[in-house]
């Protein structure tokens, strides 16, 4: 899948782009299976929140098919090459649960601000991938970003180990409140199999989810090879360092997969 | 201003009507005003978020002049003294802040279950209003209701000291689930002005505000003066115990007071 050049245009003004579909219900069940099976165990790449509801899971793509089969997808792999130019490797792959009732606040942020922050990236020449696994509502936690953003470059963060069980490099509210008065807030919401693709620099948050609808989302960070990070403070499982370039799958890998699945289950 | 028969019906089915535009934005713009100075008094009647951000004011009607015209505004009352078939006396009055970025959850409860419980309330015949003061969008803290949910009668709870700086009288998650199955989550959004009447026992909640766009709302609670409060455990300024019916003022006493208020500042 390649993006088109109105495509291009848009991810560049906005700092994101939408693609509502992009996976089949039936690629997407296999996945959304799979990812409550993972919350279920207590793996080190299982993070909770403070009520030990889970909050994300790491590196899902290193030890479940499913998702190794997502990592290496060309619906995914092939936009960041065209953007980049170049070969892209996983830097960081997790599974964020935004449980039902108990999903909690993700703060005002750049994906790039904790790169090059912990990992030593040298410039934001990577980027998120979401794939929605659930449906994503205004209701349930839906991410939102401030359009615009990204044209700000890294801005100057705190690092807050308080709020949730999560630390993360946050922006204060006079930024956030500067920003969003020049691009407005969205919160693009849309039906499982959806994708978002953001720039690193692009300014986000999520709040927490008070429904009883579960709101899990992929995020698939994918890095320019030559771009490689050159600090490893984070464990392995959180800032990979295996910098090959990704071969993609076939584009109906993981419906075949997903085919596959389904028969051994019944 | 009475409603019709086509509304008392949408009433009754799924126990909130939302009528926007019921102030206009020099009504609405005074009630805002006010409602910040308020905010930055250090009175008993504010109460703070953990934060220390405003949470909500109470019985601002008792002292400023333009929330008093509110709770006599015949656009409120008279709707309910229709419903109940009676007068209403002001059973409690606050402005709730949600400010922005430190608004906290309200969570999923029942209005009538800490008016019978703490109060003694005979019958869920109160009810209350709320008047939107600032836009109330999707993303800043909505309000969620559960349509249909007052069909059930007066649920279960529990009393929550902790998760908030106010107490309240919580339903559990597998209650809000199982209802939600049935009549879904609506969260109304809309401009200033805008009002929403909701049966007392209308299961509701709204998430923390993690915008840079406040969300006020007036909460106004009649109650029919023959169903009037027996016990006395809270504030006299959270539960009032005045049970004189409202004499309502004119239909445009507030927009005078606001044209006057306006020459005054200037």
């Amino acid at each position: 899948m390649n993006l088109t050049a109105q495509q291009i245009a848009e991810f560049d003004v906005q700092g994101y782009l939408f693609l509502p579909g992009c996976f089949s219900e039936e690629e997407v069940g296999v996945l959304r299976a799979e990812a409550e099976k993972i919350y279920q165990t207590e793996r080190q790449e299982v993070w909770r929140e403070k009520t030990g509801a889970p909050r994300t899971a790491f590196a899902a793509h290193t030890y479940n098919e499913a998702f190794r089969l997502l990592a290496h997808h060309p619906r995914l792999v092939e936009p960041l090459r065209q953007f980049f130019g170049e070969g892209v490797y996983v830097h960081q792959f997790k599974i964020n649960a935004k449980a039902a009732f108990e999903g909690d606040v993700w703060q005002w942020h750049q994906d790039y601000g904790t790169w090059a922050r912990d990992d030593g990236m040298p410039e934001p020449r990577a980027m998120n991938i979401s794939v929605f696994l659930d449906e994503v509502m205004p209701i349930n936690g839906p991410l939102m970003f401030i359009p615009k953003s990204h044209k700000h470059g890294t801005l100057a963060a705190g690092h807050d180990k308080q709020t949730t069980s999560y630390p993360l490099w946050t922006l204060d509210k006079e930024t956030v409140t500067r920003l969003a008065a020049e691009g407005g807030i969205v919160a693009p919401t849309g039906r499982p199999g959806s994708v978002l693709m953001f720039h690193g620099n692009l300014v986000h948050a999520s709040p927490p989810n008070i429904t009883p609808y579960p709101r899990k989302i992929v995020y698939l960070t994918l890095c320019a090879v030559s771009n490689h990070i050159t600090k490893f403070t984070r464990p392995e499982w959180i800032a990979h360092r295996d910098f090959t370039p990704i071969d993609p799958v076939a584009d109906d890998a993981l419906l075949r997969y997903a085919r596959s699945y389904r028969v051994a289950a019944e």
